[in-house]
């Protein structure tokens, strides 16, 4: 199959997974290598686990030539920080890495770092260093963020058992037609709220839509999963299709113990009350395979290859 | 002044300086900010500080395009090591963050992270991350390296004194058209080695060139320096003028405490017989400004700004 030679044509997750799979990761200190939203490693002597994230905006791609920059260094940063929230952790230092376009005009990069420093004055993340390089392309920001969690309260993306509850929080769909994507804030103090709840036993962030994240909990569980159509919560004017397809929702994914579903749902309205908290389906045991299958097949999880 | 109005006019100290300027970097555990060879923070618990890195590499900037991918990934990984070894530390985790061009083949991709490979293998690091992205542009693989070092012997490039001795490892001059660039050992032995010894009160590798380099550690010293052009180690054919400006050395450049240098010099002859250590001149007090004058001048070192 000519497409499987070009990068371009392989899924993300195949790609990476490839690419990955020829790097060591096995090292002291590796608690989650590659796959989850974060990986978490053991500083020796330290109480808590850290989480390193990088994760890359390219212009074209993540935003348009003519967006504002300080939004387009905003949304750089708070992806990796909802990576660090879908852990159950808090950020803590960044290093910010642009490959800089030679016509790019000095205020509009001003801008991006502005942006970035919002961000980071927001969440309390100290930006200790970073580089700027050349290139004939199109502006590349990328963020490499570390964090911390509680070991015990760690959530990854495996933890997940059939029968457990599937929760999103938020509303989905349209965030790249709105802005949404562009300002959204990272479900942070959720994530750690929810990680510390004890109630929920795996966690990831929706940032490629329902239809392609939700399966990836699934099968990092070792699970099937079954998502009820009807439920899914969506932004005023969404298609059920946006809410499940569009991505960028930023919102966090998790399955709950099933008997302690009224009760977390009930803390989290004391706690979150603007906040839904929504029962959008169920994991199942592995050979039930991904419910409803047409829309899952149509992102290419027809199968657990 | 125009070209001030967009980055490619700007050198890219005073840019990052600016750009760092905008963003918050004081929070807890920073011990040092940007401008050193790494950042470096503390971890809760932890018996080590630990250092965070981050360096790209873009394709018909730091190599060709019609370059082997496997030299291209070998190089990423050990600029990154390189810094770690300035400061006398050891490198941990990786992550990679690379933006790949639609039309590139799969084969020099995987090349491409077989070099990064080799790297961690050879320098005991683990790859614990890292994504794919695409760009209409060139190729950026950028590297997040995390490392440790002993408080008691992490080197800055800030710790010299007026009348330290400037040593260099190796020999200078050439990398970009020998290839040595492309295959160069990080000094990471050495560079642990001598903050082990004591006798070293500053340190950062030359990537850029003694006749750039040399001025960074000397203004974060608060002093002047004279470099001793007679005594510039160079490779084999080289100039003067290459030695000094050509770059990507990946030397380290050290401030010896002046009454240890003797006994330094034998410690290392014995430890370290094949790679020469050479002293290339000393730092001043900083009215003395930086000797000779018009090599610095060259490379827009006149003045202290």
């Amino acid at each position: 199959m000519a497409a499987a030679l070009t990068p371009a044509g392989m899924g993300e997750d195949a790609l990476v997974r490839r690419l990955l799979g020829l790097l060591p990761q096995n090292g002291p200190g590796v608690v989650v290598g590659p796959g989850d939203d974060c990986a978490v490693v053991s500083v020796p002597g330290a109480c808590r686990l850290q989480l390193l994230k990088t994760d890359s905006v390219v212009e074209g791609v993540h935003y348009l030539s003519g967006e504002k920059m300080r939004r387009v260094g905003w949304k750089a940063l708070c992806r990796a920080i909802s990576d660090v929230a879908a852990m159950g952790g808090i950020p803590e230092h960044a290093l910010v890495s642009i490959a800089v376009p030679s016509r790019m005009e000095w205020m509009r990069l001003r801008e991006l770092y502005a942006g970035i420093a919002k961000a980071a004055d927001a969440y309390q993340v100290s930006v200790v260093g970073g580089e700027t390089v050349h290139t004939s392309g199109p502006l590349v920001c990328s963020i490499f963020l570390t964090g911390s969690v509680d070991a015990a309260h760690c959530l990854r993306r495996s933890g997940g058992m059939p029968g457990d509850l599937l929760f999103v929080t938020g509303r989905l769909g349209g965030s790249l037609a709105s802005g949404w994507h562009l300002d959204f804030k990272p479900r942070l103090q959720e994530g750690r709220w929810l990680a510390r709840s004890g109630h929920v036993r795996a966690m990831m962030d929706i940032s490629d839509g329902l239809a392609s994240d939700l399966p990836r909990l699934a099968k990092a569980s070792g699970c099937g999963a079954e998502l009820h159509l009807d439920s899914v919560p969506r932004h005023r004017g969404r298609s059920l299709l946006q809410a499940c397809c569009d991505g960028e929702d930023f919102e966090l994914l998790m399955a709950v113990v099933p008997e302690d579903a009224d009760m977390l749902l009930n803390s989290w309205q004391d706690t979150f009350p603007k906040l839904p908290l929504t029962q959008v389906g169920r994991l199942m045991p592995k050979r039930a395979g991904l419910r409803p299958a047409g829309l899952f097949k149509m992102h290419g999880y027809d199968h657990f290859q």
